[in-house]
């Protein structure tokens, strides 16, 4: 299952909206035409803070494979988004 | 491991400008005021589309969770970001 | 007597915020670095609708201009700033 | 003869944009529903520098009307926009 472009725009202008970057929110609403209708629609369905969780949700698992040894076991070491190097 | 709100708007500003929406990264720049000293190291760590590639992992993640029967088997089940219903 | 673009520039960042523009005021305001400490001191010193007041005479006169004959008579004719012609 | 706020509008809009404020030109553009297809028209009408002009010559009236004793005579004195105390 894929992620599709206006997913991930409506995710993104979700967060700027909850998190009050209202002109950054304004302008991706514009730039990305993130439909109205559909935002509305929408607005039901995906809890707030939807793209933190996903975000938070990924790296960890990526966190756990860079971790994992060849053999399967845990690898002691931290794990950081701005410099991740294990 | 936590992303801190510095982490994940930079990640989002990092979207936003690799997608072409320059307005919308403008404003966020300024809104979120993700510091330029950081941002200038960060651009060589952080591999594009990394924001994508984290929220398709924590979706597919979040799919295999809700799939999962009590018993640990396979649910036969589509999985919809904008209308999840398993 | 000339206008500076930065005083220029404040009055159209004025006007911009007089009239529910938030958005454009927001980015003209990082855009063209209109110094927040002389906004606070010229706030007390230009009056609301000054842009549009000075657009206003400088139309007008513009106008008399215009309709002035050689001899310097009036001409009898419209003068729109959308389609100037006479 | 006086300037409807479409008109108003769309001459800041020009200004915002021929003075390489893209961001903010592009906030206004669409906070004010500047109209497209009549922006298109206007170009050809209306010359580069035409806020700037209107205000100048409206500035300059200003100063002209400030600056005239009840007798007519001129008063010799500076006149600033941003402290306009004569």
């Amino acid at each position: 299952m894929a992620l599709t472009s206006d997913e991930m725009n409506y995710l993104v202008y979700r967060y700027l909206l909850e998190n009050g970057f209202t002109h950054a929110a304004f302008a991706l609403g514009h730039e990305s035409r993130v439909d109205g209708a559909k935002v509305a629609e929408g607005d039901e369905k995906i809890p707030p803070g939807a793209l933190i969780a996903f975000t938070q949700k990924g790296l960890q698992y990526c966190e756990i494979e860079a971790n994992l040894n060849d053999d399967g076991t845990d690898v002691d070491a931290d794990f950081s988004i701005l410099s991740a190097k294990d």
